[in-house]
């Protein structure tokens, strides 16, 4: 698929250059400095010698296949090289050139064009506006980028969306211990994205572990389908910047691409298996610990140290995660207090004490590796007396080589120079300054460790009554109205199987009292109105009414106070409902962004929905692990479990009523938004209840949908 | 006070050796390679040359003055040295020697001694079990430590409670840039802790900024009166260790303190002005920051970059503090656009784009500094074609040293070595790799900007019936009851004039109806007993009674239903009491905590309050300033403002509420808990009404003080 372009047996750089410091001309060098295992074919239209090498006036002269066309010629003529380039046989660009998407819609038009002529020719394009492709397997070694620094070699597969950040990133790689495999430049990703390059990588054995930089995910859907499998095989980092509302419109300005909302882009990395980090530091510390650390068993973390305070400080940071502190056996600690002095601590965090020679660190790491109540070892040293650094870490390696099963993290509280030392080295576990840092490395390994660990799930499918909703959508979209009534958002719930409140609709005092009656009370009542959306501002709901007698005041009463504010002519009538007795008010709905499509949300309801947001966001359609983990992560959760002797929730329930509201988004994709708030929680059989619902479609997607418009405009529609 | 221990001109080296990497080897070797400004003593009974001084048998030998006596001889002879040391007239002490408190009984019992002759002599010590003192100013020299590298000269006092982190410090500071002017590892901290530290320091010139590494604090309210002090005139940054269950728990057997709950250190370094930080990489970075920045007269930040995404990732940082994205004025917008090339950004993030030569770097920082929208700025680099790193940051330094007014932060990314290089240079500015730690910066700078900012607050007295409420409580005494009842909790909460629901006691029909009709329907009922606490749980709590007939049913049924659950005994009578509407229900309360003491929490009450957790804390008393900023730092302060059309809550009677709970727990210390929950916020007024309260004493604290007790064990007490 992008064989062509990161495996190419020979490559054009067309645009290559004599002129120093130009992208035409740094290219070639690199492309030389890193030895290319193949052809380079310098071309620009008065020839000449380029970086000692002929060059060609035209693609069309060279005599050997090409495989990969690198692309720097000015925007202008992009178009006619990709043709030129069509007639030479070339099936893989990367286009470096700027000057399209980016800068306005002329620039867009053309854009549009390229990629046209790039679908046509059956080629695979990297760009345009990036800094280009890398890979330094052996049998390759491209360097097909303008960055400062040669590429190291590594097992990461990198890919960014800004070009500089990548050509940042090539500069810091190495003090970090960390190589590429390959890196993608993906630049305005007219045609190639972050989406084939996961797919590429799933079975590049090269390639260990995948990086994004991402400001926009380009098909949010596709993306989850691909991330969900891979990130099983391999771990997926992912940077995704544009998080503020202030970040997100840089992100516009800067690729001219549309910024998701942020909870719906972590909503879909979390699904997917994709490990989020929030800044560069920690996307690499990060990518340090999986590049040599094995995923472990379980969260069982010992710590090693020869000074107490940075063991306590790790101790911190290991239980604010999440994590145990692993038991050490008697039997290990006999063993560790055979050897250490008695100043010593063999409890965890074991604390050697400052005179701990190196010998002491090889024995005690090897003692606690061979206990099975550890998953995990971090190592503390701090300089004392004459030990030298780089002599314990070759130390604390050495053991780590015989014992390659479980992750150990070195934190060397040490100088700079330490670790410009270890950059020169080939090192088997990660080294960090702090202990802190080891710590995040150890919630990653144990992230990734329960998601490989996570059953898929199914997305099911429920027997529904289609028919009765869509009799309903089609009513409201005759009568040109996007949002449902009280009545009939709830009359479609029910028939999707939503557990709603036993209910009645009336429209004059019989109809009411007969309706109270054969409910039973206490019961309540709500108006529903077509003018007037939050019932509760005009006094339109009244509850815990207790028998016939209320209900006729009640009813009485509402009609006259709505005649005196005018708002009578809206009424449709109103809504008698079994009054559910529980004091849970949860809340789940449908929220659609415009880029990611449905959104589910679940958490807490009622008036504390806005100040708590203990809510959760999940792309939609949510399988059965999906609902569930919704469940499980507000903080209301233990609300539901039935605090202080309230009755615990159906929680199965709770996850149906979540997937039978995934099922009608995805039967309905023009559902804008649904609210169910709340859900209330029955006091008396823990059942989660519809007691009010809204739903809002999109007009006219609606209306295509069920061609029930009339407005002319869509006549022509297919169906 | 501590002039002698840190300035002095003359030092005792007790226990000093030939015998090399032992202490009291290393410790000559530091003092002499720094070259302390006065004389070196080294004392052994063996005496003979060490380190090329003759040294003596005896301390009382020495025939000039000594000033401090650094003592590193073994703990057995540690009393008998201190008697010598006091005979030569010796002031200050520094023990290093480990073997005391931290070993168990036997130690502590002579470290007790040890503190007993330290005061009976008029001395002050350092110590015992650390690892000594430093001192970098051209006057004195003095670097007492046994740490493996020299210290570097700076602004920081750094005071540690644990020793080898100390040493681990004074190794990597160097390379961030950073210095001590002074150093104590205060180990056991028997005599001087962070308190004498902080102290001494208020008036000390040459320390500009305090840090700390604690894990524990030693007298809470001393520490917080010097604190809010001190930190108004410069930042003092503290890491606090053994937050978690598990880490408190290895901070006691490391240095055998008691270490606090994590929420009353983190209420009192709140109060106190004092910056938290939660790892030793950030206490750093913190320092680097403020060594070199002023504090800011705003929190608007502008960007300066050569490429987009890290602009926009510094974007995503600075608006996730709170802070501000600066709005550059057009003037300036115009100003950049006549040099910048058109595919530039004059919007902040400013983006030059990949070609801005240093020219552009120092024209557009100069013209952003002069822009008055602007209080912060961060200029991000990526090495691009050619332009060197350490040339960037000299024409920025440049910039800056001509602008010293509002800070600016470097964010290099760029290679190790770049910043090993400035590790070398005098810089006027910090510089990082990555846009998420200047980020970190700025915050923390706003931070200190809002705290010098923030008013001093008063400690208000409000008039009260303190007989009232001493007559109930010496009641519960002499009944030997820590738990006062429903009744006298709140009857205590009124005498201290607290907004209690109208309420009257009854214990019969008759009464019950005479309360009822006297406080007007709608009323609760609520039972109080001696020996059941929680009411709910049996039925005791029966809520909005509408009139007369139906009090008189709900008071019948409660006392059948008590008499079937044989709990008839203990019940005292009924509460009836004004039904206040309302739902929003806070909590306001009273916990003890063993070492910070009484601590007041205010927050989200009802059934969220453990689900939620959204509730602040701060030790007692409160200041008005306190109290304010209790009520606006949780969520639910929203709520309080009126969200969706609610009654906006009494902010000052809530305020005063807590303010008169302070004063309560400040006139009688012996209150172990206290909880109003709900703290009922009316619908109709606003008031914050306590409807429910308890409050529970230490009883022999609370006889002693009220003189109450018979026991004999008492008696003998003073008063």
């Amino acid at each position: 698929m992008l064989t062509k372009i990161m495996k190419p047996k020979s490559i054009a750089v067309i645009g290559a250059s004599t002129k120093q410091h130009t992208i035409g001309s740094d290219i070639m060098k690199r492309l030389q400095e890193y030895k290319f295992n193949g052809a380079i074919y310098p071309v620009n239209p008065k020839g000449g010698i380029i970086e000692g090498l002929q060059a060609y006036t035209n693609v069309n002269e060279i005599p050997g296949e090409v495989d990969l066309a690198i692309i720097v010629v000015n925007a202008k003529f992009v178009l006619d090289t990709i043709d030129q380039c069509h007639q030479k046989g070339i099936k893989g660009l990367c286009i470096i050139t700027a000057g399209f998407k980016e800068t306005g819609e002329a620039g867009a038009q053309m854009e549009a064009e390229l990629l046209a002529k790039v679908k046509q020719y059956g080629m695979r394009a990297v760009g345009p506006n990036c800094l280009g492709v890398v890979n330094t397997h052996p049998d390759v070694r491209m360097d097909g980028c303008f960055a400062e620094s040669l590429p190291e070699r590594g097992n990461i597969g990198f890919v960014s969306q800004s070009g500089a950040l990548g050509g940042g990133i090539l500069n810091i790689l190495k003090d970090l211990n960390l190589g590429f495999a390959q890196f993608i430049s993906i630049g305005n990703q007219a045609d190639v994205n972050a989406e084939t390059a996961l797919e590429y990588w799933e079975n590049e054995d090269d390639v260990e572990q995948i990086l994004l930089y991402m400001e926009s995910i380009q098909n949010p859907q596709n993306f989850r389908k691909l991330a969900t499998k891979i990130s099983k095989k391999k771990p997926i980092l992912a940077l995704k910047a544009g998080r503020s509302a202030a970040g997100a419109s840089a992100a516009s300005s800067h690729t001219g691409s549309l910024a998701g909302a942020d909870k719906a882009a972590n909503a879909l990395l979390n699904q997917s298996g994709v490990i989020r980090e929030y800044s560069l530091k920690n996307l690499f510390a990060t990518a340090k610990v999986f590049a040599t650390c094995p995923i472990p068993k379980g969260d069982r973390v010992a710590i090693i140290t020869n000074s107490g305070g940075p063991g306590i400080m790790a101790t911190d940071a290991i239980c604010e995660y999440g994590m145990q502190m692993a038991k050490i056996t008697d039997e290990t600690k006999e063993k560790l207090r055979s050897f250490l002095p008695s100043a010593a601590s063999v409890k965890n965090p074991i604390d050697m004490i400052a005179s701990a020679p190196i010998e002491h660190y090889k024995q005690t790491l090897e003692t606690v590796l061979a206990d099975d109540n550890v998953d995990m070892v971090m190592v503390i040293y701090l300089p004392f007396l004459g030990l030298k650094d780089i002599d314990v870490a070759r130390a604390v390696m050495e053991i780590k080589a015989q014992n390659p099963s479980k992750p150990i993290i070195g934190v060397f509280m040490t100088k700079n120079e330490f670790f410009t030392k270890l950059s020169d080295m080939d090192v088997n576990m990660p080294f960090f300054m702090y202990a802190e840092e080891a710590a995040d490395g150890f919630n990653r390994l144990n992230q990734q460790r329960k998601w490989i660990q996570r059953p898929e799930g199914k997305i099911p499918t429920y027997r529904v009554d289609r028919q009765k909703a869509e009799a309903i959508i089609s009513q409201a979209l005759s009568e040109n109205r996007a949002q449902l009534t009280t009545r009939e958002s709830i009359d479609v719930l029910d028939a999707y199987g939503i557990r709603v409140c036993k209910s009645g609709f009336a429209t004059n005092l019989e109809e009411v009292i007969q309706i109270g009656n054969s409910i039973g009370y206490p019961v309540v009542m709500k108006m529903t109105s077509k003018t007037t959306s939050h019932k509760t501002d005009v006094g339109g709901v009244r509850i815990n009414i207790q028998n016939q007698e209320q209900l006729a005041n009640e009813y009485n009463d509402l009609i006259d106070k709505l005649t005196q504010k005018g708002l009578i002519e809206g009424l449709e009538g109103v809504i008698i409902q079994e009054m559910v007795k529980g004091n849970r008010e949860m809340v789940a709905g449908i929220a659609t962004d415009p880029q990611y499509g449905p959104m589910m949300m679940f958490g807490l309801g009622g008036v504390f929905i806005e100040v708590m947001k203990d809510v959760t966001f999940r792309i939609a359609p949510l399988t059965d692990i999906d609902a569930r983990e919704m469940i499980q992560s507000v903080k209301a959760y233990k609300l539901l479990q039935g605090a202080r002797g309230t009755t615990p929730a159906q929680m199965e329930q709770i996850e149906e009523t979540l997937l039978r509201l995934s099922q009608l988004v995805n039967d309905y994709p023009f559902i804008d938004e649904l609210d169910i708030n709340p859900l209330l929680i029955s006091e008396k059989t823990g059942e989660a209840i519809a007691v009010d619902g809204r739903i809002k479609v999109r007009l006219e997607e609606a209306m295509k949908a069920f061609h029930s418009c009339s407005c002319g405009a869509c006549a022509g529609c297919c169906h």
